[in-house]
Order: C-alpha cells, then structure tokens, then sequence
C-alpha cells in the first residue's frame, strides 16, 4: 500500500481468478477507498442512465446458431492500421491512480500484454510519457479535455504525437460536470496530482474537485477544434461522446477520423438514453465512412458481441478494468480484459461467427 | 417553534444544502406534523398516478449533443411580458402554514428572490394580500377554487387585482376532492384558518376536512366561467387541470389565456394519466396560441428539461418547494429553486441547448 | 359465531368503516378459518391471471376532464328492465356461508338494500328461495352449474322462476375445476352444505372438495344448453365466462340475452390472459345486441369507470363483498358496494360523466 | 443413499405427491450434493436466458372457451410412428447419475410406465443398452454429443441401433461449453463416470469438469454430418439447439427428420432469446414438412398447452423431471409427468381443445 496525501493506494501486482466483471466491483470497494471509489463507480444524479446503459443490452439478443462448420472464433481485429487481438479497448478514464499507486502506467502495461489498445485520459494520474513508455509500444489513443487555454491544449498534443499515439480523441459530451451525487456526498477531492496539469496548473489538480477541474476545460467546442487537432497533430481525431446520427454526421463533416458512441459511462447528462439503445442508428448514419467505438455499460462478453454487430468497431469500458488494476496492477488489468475476451469467444463460437467481421454483420433478435 | 391549535409550524429560516430534492421528503416528514405531511406529500387512491406522474418522464430522453459551440445557458424566460429568471414556478399549493408558521409570505419571498413565478391557492394560509406584499412586487398569479357563492369569488378577484396579480388560474380538475387516503387515515382537518375565507365561512377552514372544503366549491365549472373571470378581472385566465388536447381547445375557445396541464400532483383522479404522458399531444393542440404551464411529479432538472421539450412555457412544481419552506423557510424555498434550476443548466449545456427556446425545440429520444 | 362441523362461522352484523376495498382482505384474513379463506380468496396455479387481472386496469387510464358544467354524478342504471341504483352487482359466488352464518341471505340483504344486483350461486349455501326471500324483492339472478342430471338443473331452474329470477346466468367456463393450490395445500373440503345439492346429493356437498363437486357438473355444455335453458325458463339466459368475441358471437346466436365476460377471479384457466384486457373486443363483437356484464379483478372505483368505458353494462365483483359479509353480515355487504359506488362517483365528477351512459362513451387514454 | 467417489446418490423410490413443478427445486436440492445440483440447476452467466425461458409464457395467454360441448380432452400423440400417451417428453439431460443411483435407468422406467418418449444423452450415466432395456420397450431417442473421434460416434450410434432407438438428437447448440458460473463457484467436476465414454476415455469423464468433456466434441458441426448420421443408422435424424427460422429450413435441407427449438435451458448462449420466443417463426418456416420438439422452461401444463399452440409437436423438459428422479426414483419420474400432463388436460378442457391436434390449432392472445 502507498499512501499519498492520506490516501491509500493499492500496490498488488497478480493475476486474478475472475468469475465475471460484475463481481468485481464488490471486491474493489473493499480495496479502494470511499472517496476514490465513489468517484470510479458512480454516475450523475440517480444513475438512471447508467443503470440503464447495461440493461439496455437485454432489450436484443444474440441468436445462437446451428450447424456453422466452425471452430476456433478468432478476435482479432484493428483500428487505423494497427492491429489489435481484441476488439476490447481501454476507454479512457482519468485518474487511475485512484485505484492503484502505478495509475495508468499499471493498466497501460496490462493492456498491451493482451494486444489491446490502451487510450489514455488528459486527467490521467501518471503522463503521456511514462503511461507511453509502459505500453512498451503498443498502440495507445490519447484523450483530450478541451482546456480554453491552447498552449496547455497544445502542449498536450504535442506530449502525444511525440509519444507516438496513434490518434486523439476529443470528449464532446464533458463540456460542464455532470451532477454527481457520490462525489458529493463524499465531498471528493483529488488526492493525487493529474500528471498532465503540472505544468499548467498549481497541484496539478490536487486537493480540487471534479467540478472545479471541468471548470478549466472549455465548455464551448465547435466542429472547428476538430479540424484544428487535426491539423495540428496529423493524427486522426476521434469524436467521443456522439449520441445521435446527427451530431456523428455534424463530426465527420468537421473531419472526424473516429466515432465514439458514449454518455460516459452514465456520468454525464442523467436522463440520457441508454448508449447501446442509440448505437445502432448512429452506426447506419456513419455507414463505414470511419470506425465506431462504442463504450457504456459493457460487463459480459454478451455486451461486446451485441455491440459490435449493432455497429461498433470497438467496444470499451473502463470500471471493470480499474477494478482489476486495484486487485491486481496490470495482471489484474490482463486478467480482466483476457476473462471478458474468453466470453466473447464462447458467443462468437456459439452464435457461428468465426472472426469478428462475421460478428459484425449477425442479425440480432429483437422480442 | 409556533404552535396554533397544537398543530407545531415550523419557524426555520436558512440556506439549505441540498443534495437533491427526492431527498427533501424524508427531512420534510421529520420536522412537519403526521396529518400536515399526509396532506402535503399524500395523492388518491393507491397513488398510481402519483408514481407514474415521475415514473413518465423515463419514457423519453434527452440526447445528449456534441460539438455545440455553446457555453452558459441562460435560464431566463417571461410570462405575458414578465420577466423571469427561470421557467420553473410555484405552483398554487393550498395551506402552506401546515409547513411553517409564515406559510405563503414565505414562499413568496424565496420565489420572488430568485426570480421565479409565485402562484398562490385560494385556500393559501395568508391572505393575497400579504402573499404579494412578501413577494415584494415580483409577478404573482392567483390560484381560484370557484365558489359555489360569486360574492366570494368577486371578493377574492378583487383583492387579486388590487394585489396587482397578473394572472388568474382557475381550477377546473377538483370539483370533488379526489379520494385521499391518507387524509382519512390521518383524519385530518385543517388546523390552521385560510386567510381568504376568513370573511365568507366562520372558522376560515380551521377544523373542517379536504371534503368539507371542496363541498363549497363549485362542482359545475363551465367555459362561461372563464369569459366571466376574464371579464371581471381583466387579467389573462389560465385554465388549469388540462389532460386532453380537446379540453385545452374547449379552454381557449372559452377565452383561456393560458392552459396549465396538470393531474394535480396525482390528488384528483387516480388511474388517469401520468401529466408528463400527455403533455405532448395537448400542446401540439394549443400550437402556441397561449402558454402552457405544466406540472405533476417534477423532481430533477431533466424533468424540467423534458417538459420544456415537450412543449410546456413554465414547469411548475410545490410539494419538494413546500418541504424546502419547512426546512428553510424562504431561504429553503430559494435553495430548492436554485438547485432545481441549476440541474437544469447542467442538462441544458449538455444537450446543446443555449437559451429556454432551444430546450422547446430539443428532439427527445423514445426507445 | 357459529360452529358448523367444526367451522367457525362469523356472525357479524354492523356497518364497516371502509377505506378501501383492498384493505378488506387482510381483516378478513382474521376471522374466516384458513380452508374457508384459501377457498374465497384463491386463484389457480401460481395465481398469474388472478393478478393480471387487477394489474390490467393500469394498462389503459381515465382522462380527467375540464369545463364539464355539470355535477352529482348519477349512477342508477337498469339490466333487462330492471331497475338499478348502481352498475355494481354481486357475482354469483359460491359458498358463502364460509363467511358468514347468514350465507347469502345476508348478502342478498344487503345488495338489495343499497339498490344493487344480486346473482347466487348453484353452490350457494342457503336455498334460492331463502335467498330471494332475503333480497326482499329486489331483483336477482340465479346462476346455474349445469348439472349432467337434468332433473337436478329443471328443479333448480323451476326453483329460481318461482323465486322471481330476472335471469339465468350460465356458467361455461368451469367444466372442470381450474388447478387451485391453496385448496390443496389446505385439503379444503366444504364443510358447510350446499342448500340447493340437498335433494340429490347425500350430504349436500358437505365434505367434498370443490374437484368432486365440479365432476357432477356437466363437463359438455353446448349451444344447444342456452336454448333450452331459455326455453324451459322463459328467462333470459346470461353465458358467463366469455374471454373472446368469437364466443360472444356463438353465444348470442344460440339464444343468449347477455354476455358475461369473466375469466371466474383467475379460479379457473391460468395462464389466460386479464378479463379486463379482452372486454373492448368482446363488447364491439356484440355491439350492444345484448348487454354486457364484467367481471375479475375489480376492486376500485376506477376499474368500474374502466370496465364500464370499454364496454361493460354492469360490473360484478365477489371477493370484497365476501370480505364484508364476513366482517359486518347483511351491513358489511353494503357497505362495501356503497363504498366502491362513491369511489365511481368521484371518477365520475373528475371525468365530467353524469350518468353511467356518459360513463361508457367515455374515451379512454393508452400510453 | 449409494456413495460414489464420496458423491451421495439418492435411493429412494417412491410416488410423489406433487403440488407443482417448481416447488420440486428446493425440495431436491435439500438431497442433491452441491455440486450436482448447481450442475443440473444453473444456466450460463447471470442466467437471464434461462429465467426469460419461464417468464415468456406469459407474453401470450391461452383463451378460455365457452360451449365447447367436449369432455375428457385426450393427449396422445405420436412421433415417426410411434404413439406416444402424451406430448410430454423427457429431454436428453446428461448425468442423471447425479440425482440417482439408478440414473437413466430409472428415469427411462418412469417415462415407459406412463407413456411418454424417452431420450438419453451421449453423457448419460448408464449405459444406452441398460436404458434402453429399462424402458422395456418403449420408444427412445439417442442424443448424440458429436466427438472429434467417428470411431466413437459410430460405435455410439451402433449401440443407439442396436437398442431400438427411434430416432437420433444431433446436438448443436454446444459446441463449446457454455459459461456455467455455478460449475465454477462449485469447482464442479463429475464424481461418476459416463457409461458411454468407458470404452473410448480413460474415467469414463469421471473427475472432469464440463468444460473438458466438450473440449473433446467436435466444435465443427456441419449440415453433411446430419447427412452422414442419417446414412449411417438409417434412423430419422432430429436437429436440437435451433433458434432461428433460418436454422430450421438449413437442418431439413440436410437431411434433418426433426427440428428441436431449445436454448439447451439457458445453459449455453447467455443473452440469447428465449426459446418459447423464437417457436412460432421456426415452426411458421417448417411448416409441419417435420415435426418440432420443444424445450427451454417448461413447468407447468399451461407451457405445454402454449408451445403446442405456437408449432411445437412434442414438448420436452428436464430438471423438473430429474428432481423426480431423485425425489422417488422411477416413480418419482413418473409423478412428475402425470402431473404436468394432468395440468394440460385441464387447460384442454378449458381452451376447448378435445385432442392435441386441437390444441396446434388454438389461437393464442397477446396483449
């Protein structure tokens, strides 16, 4: 255990024995603390739209198939190029630190040991740099938090293309904080710096709410800052946060190299729909011009499966996979994403789908 | 403390911290005597429509934008010319002094010091009078429970508009009191006079029951009533108790300036619709051609939002602002209002929408 | 209270303070022994279609109206010329005397003294002739369980045309016993006899399960039945337990006077679907040819609006009836009616209906 | 009670005197050992597939009817010939060594004495011979788990052949494991061999988990292995693990003689649809060109009634049937079906229906 402005940090590094993603949560409470864990696990005002998100899943099923003359599903897929053994990726959350004394250089390693992608969060708890160098150049997407002030934007952006991130992904729907009842009643600081503020901000956000961090990041964002990353880092722009076939058109018009269907895993706008119900329209409207990531809810192989043949490219999630850095560091983070991946082959063998193209095009039941 | 006729008022007046307003009814309860809250919180029967009043406004979501080049959202809004800071209003709640010993004086100062709209009830524990002396020249609009006898009701219009109100709401959903269980159980009678019967019925309501109240009220309320109140009083007259796209038409063609859909709060009629489920269709009926006020189960900004959406002017709300009264007096009935208005503005940045008029064209999501 | 081969028999006689229908079964829980209470308030198998029953109510809702100019709602209505203070009728439930010792004279009282329709059961514990007498005049239907003996069923029927029956209401939908749990976990045998099996049938039922009575029941009954029950009465014949407009269809078309929509309280076929849910087909197949009687599920005011407004004439009810009839004899009995009538009164007013053929025009709103 | 590598095997014999299939469970697992009740109980991940199985019944209900002029509702039936007293079937569930000492042997006893059509699985704990000789002479079916290894499929269905089968199950539902949390919280593996494997697996799969037991069948499953099947025994090939229309009309075009609709109970492809869901497509494109067996949450008679009325010819089931066996042996088995098969008789009678073909023909009602 490390403890870090009174706070204590998980420090086990071990692979883990998982029965499901679910039942990873109560174990995580019991590791992480109150305020820490508050932050990871809730979502705005009463959680409809997160309890939602996962619900939402049930609302199609998956078709089990017969006679296929399959065997050995494979999962391998890629995104821009880089190839990936998983359509399973690393969202990217802030401030794993939370969870586990080596953050996002913990999960970046555990990612990467699996042949994921790893995305980072601008409010990450350990830099570009070092969370790059733990990924032991695997791919890695960087986050950006629109900060008003474009030297720190471009700072960033700078910090990524140099450590060779393969695109920048844009948060569109974070623009004020989203009522958060659990940091509230926790009354839920920061106890860690946010490695990417040092240089910016005094603490780097230590000692601040979640309210006060957005507070710097710029509420207006406009199809022109898509194009202006773009420009600037040569790399392609993922637009995250897009709950509508209108707002994904609006992006790739704007340049757009990625569509990110999110409502942030639940902590943003409450009374939102649930992130898989809007998945599929979205993916129609997009029609293969770029890829679809997809987060918001995702606990089985099941989701994963229904995600991607509603549309999505890319599933991600990040709860589970912090929850597997507390208990076990980057084995833990292996152990989670390599469970939900065996999941997934069980419904890919099951469902007559042999690799995740096939998935991708699987006729969904809907009662 | 103040005590009158053993019933213990409330005399708290503070800011209130609030978490959110589902949590107010708890404390409310604790600090209200068991009759007043039964009266205050209690609906008909088995308080179906009650539930669903709340439970409708999952029906549909708000879809959360991207890319909106938008930062501040401006709550401000304005009925017949006046102007206010917010479109959330008091609704006409009866008999505030079962809350806190200065019952509707309260509540019209914390309404007015935020800029809100009051709306005071007939059967109001202060005089109209005082209610508009203590909102302090902010817009007011006098709540008529018709009387059986038009001496009473001319008197009440008269110090209505000597009162300066700028509006008269007239009751049309409670010509018999709903079946209110709880009252019965409680056997509650009214501990506290009314200050506007005070002249017409000895005793002003003290000691008689909800039934006993309404039996003096007019059963028979038809559209000449409204030319005649408008007529009267020169003031607009909006008709409230609207569930039917027919009955808004019926109103306006009565002379109705104004069409208020409320079930009101699931007390009248149980087993009807919840309020939000048909707000949609009666306000493509009135097509604009007069305000329409709803209410009935609002407790979060995105109901706000959603009832904006759905084509309500002003969202009106009483029971969580009655329990911020008990709690706070008029420092509590601001406090819930601004919380109130600030989820609002949360959901409003979120889903894009800049000023009052975009949330009324905001498309919502039905699953 | 009064023992009957060790079965103890209320002997209550007062008026009943109501709250609510529900509210009744618990209390009479309290006083009728277990096998008797299993028998009254049990449905068949795992009670689904029992409570789909009442749940079904909620699937369609009332719409409050507004401006309606009207007042004292008026539910005096008529069944075949026969005068009526109220839609609400007794269904023609058996065995009462497992509620009281007064058995259906006490509720042939009772229904007769707040002006409603009384119906007795083939299984009643006291003679038709005790029981007309009871009703004091007022109008009655006897139901038959066709017997396979027909000189049973003509004396039975000769019985009722010479008690003044205004009807025979013929039961189809139990020619066999639905699968009835609680009679079993009870080992329930009728411990009371059964007035009108005393002269063809040793013992009169007394010590039979409910199975065994049902296997001298007719288990082929035919069109042909309803004609000749018409014939040999000259009595307008009512074919109960109608769940589908091809039968309403087949029924009138071999004679029937009325229609009887029922599926027994969910004492019979479970796994069928709510009598509420089938009633609007049913009544617009037999589009006012003859009239509609209602029943299953209903417990408050509301549902009669409901039943009435999709078709129904009259709506019946048992369960609670018994309930009162256990808690206050010939009192209790209308105390309940009249307090089920008052909730329709209420519904009536707050939906601007005035008389109960305003009722069944009313539109009804689906979510 | 018989000890088996410290595995507590019931003895007992006896007639059931059964309330109703699912009070069956707990009274089982008070006799079954851990281990082989969550084996025989559970479903795959968080078992929503197989509790939707049992909750889809009531997404249609039967209509009663009325004037049906029939008695005495008949169940025989038959299949490729072969009458059959019920339409009831055991389905092929492995391992039945698990809740009897006695096994397959006991339970095809059971279903002979009431004339019902017994099937054994390819892991079955006796041995097809002795089952097949327990039945005395009834009809049969073998379920073949197909391996890797033809030597063993042959001499599989060499014995099937040899025993008089009428028929062979070609599962194709598990071609891997489905994810059986409870096998793994159990760490369960079987403690008693599979009579089938003995000659052609060292243990026989005693001390192996399922995982490894499926490990060695074919994940490849192919329409020409229907063909080959059916070439090699000259038996009428049954397709089992259909789900989807499309299925169905790819196992007739290979040669398939039946169609088995069955989600395997909620045991394999978690997230799928419930089996009852998917019936009436599949039986709409089969279009009685083979007959259709069902299975997949059938507990009570309504269930049989209800999957006859969507296209099923033949319903199946398994756990209720098992708990039999181990409640009471072959009689155990026995009661089990004659009381669900009684259960449906009294749904013919009330539904109108005098013969099985009676009941394919009723129409069903959703709400």
């Amino acid at each position: 255990m490390t403890v870090i402005n009174g706070y204590e940090q998980s420090d086990r590094e071990e692979k883990l024995d998982i029965l499901n993603l679910p039942s990873l949560e109560k174990k995580a409470k019991d590791i992480i603390p109150t305020g820490g864990f508050g932050y990871i696990s809730g979502g705005s005002e009463d959680e409809w739209t997160l309890q939602e998100n996962t619900t939402a899943f049930n609302h199609v099923q998956i078709i089990p198939r017969s006679l296929t003359d399959m065997e050995n599903p494979n999962t391998e897929t890629s995104l821009f190029g880089n190839k990936l053994s998983t359509p399973i990726m690393m969202a990217p959350a802030a401030a794993q630190g939370l969870a586990h004394s080596q953050g996002e250089k913990a999960t970046a390693k555990g990612v990467a040991s699996v042949g994921a992608l790893m995305s980072q969060s601008t409010y990450s708890s350990t830099s570009i740099a070092d969370t790059a160098a733990a990924g032991n150049g695997a791919p890695q997407l960087f986050q950006l938090y629109m900060s008003k002030d474009w030297d720190f934007n471009n700072a960033l952006l700078d910090e990524a293309v140099k450590a060779g991130a393969k695109g920048i992904i844009l948060t569109t729907d974070a623009t004020v904080d989203g009522y958060r009842e659990s940091d509230i009643i926790n009354n839920f600081q920061f106890p860690i710096p946010m490695a990417n503020l040092a240089k910016f901000s005094e603490g780097a956000g230590q000692g601040k709410g979640i309210m006060e961090i957005y507070a710097a990041a710029a509420q207006k964002i406009s199809p022109a800052d898509v194009k202006r990353i773009a420009e600037y880092t040569n790399l392609p722009v993922i637009v995250k946060g897009i709950q509508s076939p209108e707002d994904a058109l609006l992006a790739i018009g704007a340049g757009a190299k990625g569509i990110y269907v999110s409502n942030h895993g639940g902590r943003q706008l409450n009374g939102g729909p649930a992130s898989f119900d809007v998945l599929h329209e979205i993916a129609k409207a997009v029609d293969h011009r770029v890829p679809v990531i997809f987060d918001s809810g995702v606990r089985r192989g099941s989701h994963v499966f229904k995600a991607l043949a509603n549309g999505a490219d890319l599933v991600a999630l990040a709860r589970p996979i912090i929850y597997g850095l507390a208990l076990g560091g980057s084995q833990g983070v292996a152990s989670v994403i390599t469970h939900l991946n065996d999941e997934l082959k069980i419904d890919m063998q099951l469902a007559g789908t042999q690799a995740i193209e096939d998935v991708k095009k699987a006729k969904l039941f809907r009662k």
